[in-house]
Formats: C-alpha cells, sequence, structure tokens
C-alpha cells in the first residue's frame, strides 16, 4: 500500500510517519519510484506499536527506539532482553548508593543485580517521599511489596513459550501495563473510599 | 528567615523559589522592606513538597497548583478531597462510553462514580493495548485488580483520622507513591524472571 493508505488505515497522519520513518522507528518501504514507496501489513503493525510506546506508554523517541531495538534483535535471550529493555526506559541511571532502597529490599528479601537500574529507581521515588514529608506505613509498604510479587508471577506465569513472543509479552507488558496498574489503583481507592468516608449507605 | 537561607536549607535555587512564589505553589514571605521578605518553617515545609510533587511525582505547574488548592481547602471532606484531586491529576477528562473499562469494572465487581475521571484513564490505557496488539491475559488482569485491592484497603486501613492529616495521607499517597510502586513491580519482575529464565542455578 502506499503512504496515504498507511495513513488512512493507522490513523497516523503522513507527516508523523515520515517522521517515525526518519527516526528509525518504522521500516523503510519498498522503492518503487524515486519517491515512491510501498508499505505492508508489517509497516502497519508497527506503526500502531511506535503510537502505542509514544501516546499510553509515555516515551520518548530515543526510549521507543531502545525499546524496538530490543524486541527486533534476535541475539537477546529472554532474560537479557528484559534487562535491556527495563536499562532503555529507566528513568535513573544505576547507583551505587541506595541505601532506602536497599532497606525495602531485605524486607522483601529479593536478590537484585546490583549493577541493575530498579534499586535507582526505587530510590529516587523513596527520596521523593522523604523531602515530601511523607513516610510509607510499614503496613502499606509490606502490601506493596506482596501486590508487586503477586502481579510478576502471574505475568511470568502467562508468559509465551517463544522465545521473540515471549521478548515481545515481556518489554511490552511491562511498559503499556502501567497505566493500567495505575488506574486500577485509583479506582481501588474510589471503592474503598466510597465504603469508608462516603455518603452513608443503606448498610 | 531570608530567601537566601530558605534556598540553602531546602537546596532549591532563589530564582526557583521566586518562580514558585510568582506561579503561587507557596505562600509569600513576611514583608520586612519593601524588597524583603521573611520566610519561615512553613515555607520550607511547602518548598520540599512543591519539589516533591513536581520532581519524583510528575506533575505540572497547574497540577501542583490544584492538588495544593485541594490539600489546602478546610472546606472539603476527606472524600470530596480524593475525588477533585483525581479530577486535578487525571490524564483524560471524564468519557460517556468506556467499554473496556466496564467490562473489567464488571468483572472486579467495583461500583464506580460514571461522572469520574477513572474510568476514563483505564478505557485510555486499555485501548493504547489494543493499539500495540498486546492483550493482558485473564489470569493476569485478575491479578491486576486483586493486587489493586489489597494495596487500597492497606492504604485505607492507614489512613489517618484528623481530617487535614486524612487529605494530605491520601492526595500525596496516591501521587507520590506511584513510582515506589512501578520501581518495586520491575524489581519483582527482576526477581521472578531471573528464577525462571535466569542462568542455570545450583538448585
Amino acid at each position: 500500500m502506499r503512504i496515504s493508505e498507511l495513513s488512512r488505515r493507522s490513523r497516523v497522519p503522513v507527516a508523523t510517519i515520515k517522521y517515525y520513518l526518519r527516526e528509525g522507528l518504522v521500516a523503510p518501504g519498498t522503492l518503487t519510484a524515486s519517491t515512491q514507496a510501498q508499505y505492508d501489513e508489517t509497516h502497519l503493525d508497527r506503526l500502531r506499536l511506535v503510537r502505542a510506546l509514544l501516546g499510553p506508554g509515555g516515551l520518548s523517541i530515543a526510549q521507543a527506539r531502545a525499546i524496538l531495538g530490543v524486541i527486533d534483535d534476535p541475539q537477546h535471550d529472554t532474560f537479557a532482553a528484559l534487562g535491556a529493555a527495563q536499562h532503555a526506559i529507566a528513568a535513573a541511571p544505576p547507583q551505587e548508593d541506595t541505601p532506602r532502597a536497599a532497606s525495602v529490599l531485605a524486607r522483601a528479601g529479593w536478590q537484585i543485580d546490583p549493577a541493575s537500574t530498579e534499586p535507582a529507581q526505587l530510590e529516587a521515588a523513596l527520596a521523593g517521599l522523604d523531602d515530601a514529608g511523607f513516610e510509607i506505613p510499614d503496613a502499606v509498604m509490606t502490601a506493596y511489596i506482596r501486590a508487586a510479587e503477586q502481579i510478576a508471577a502471574a505475568e511470568l506465569a502467562e508468559a509465551p513459550e517463544d522465545r521473540a513472543a515471549a521478548i515481545r509479552y515481556a518489554v511490552l507488558g511491562t511498559v503499556l501495563t502501567e497505566p493500567v496498574i495505575l488506574a486500577l489503583r485509583r479506582l481501588a481507592h474510589q471503592q474503598a473510599a466510597a465504603r469508608r468516608f462516603g455518603p452513608a449507605s443503606d448498610a
């Protein structure tokens, strides 16, 4: 199909598709004339994926390019791909000194690669709470840890066997489901708070 | 204290403090001369809070101003404050038609105010997954729902009795703990994936 049809079917404007092509997020089409290229269903799929990563996924162009690189790279095994994907989208570089995160990890009983970026992310998040003078009660932190374990276990149990599918599942499942989890948590708040603080019910 | 000391103790540059004052995020000091104002510990606390909301909390100036307005307003009861805070930081306006969210909420068995913003947030997140051709397996969605319920229940159980403290706890607890929950989930992934996909261990 030509770029105009690709635009119509993906609902992404032609100028935006050209931008993605220039940025290397979408592979070039097959040239059929010096100024005309043909695209196929793989381009359409990729375009939808790019739009999801940049939109609801909230990634920058550079982060999306790195994530797509991980998905496309046949060299990675699944575990290495997960690590590479985490690095690509990490808000914080790895740090040597993460005392707040270390204390939470010790409580969770998790063995975490000290060279990974996640403890630094947790440390930054906890430091932000300290700055605001906000303390997470112990029972709440325990609930967060147990909830994270249950989510990760359910996600891992459903991971596809096929290597390429597993990588796609792991990378997209991490990035794109974050807004789902946060929205569900706010909904659960509303549900729970209505019971406790809401107008008196029949009960 | 003068603005220079406020800057030193908060580690926020003087120019940034002046910006927050102009934007109404921090209350003016007491004028002691035509060009000199005095600040106290309440200004220092507020400055730390603003920095946390704009930094780790990831809010815009407008969102932070709205959240601070909710915290400062003595008219709100706790439930109304929670709702107002959610509206202030919502990425999406309420929508009439949220079919994907409605299906998940029916499965969860939650009674949600249809005029609230949260179903629209969930709908947008789920639409993003559809765009990317990514489906959350049923068992995983169930794990998300149960995890959200457990988190909300633990947080509500620890809410302070005092009205002003409860509002601060609810509003800041929602915004500032989101990065903590997401970081813990990624750490739990690493912990679980190392077991399943990692290099062979002694076991």
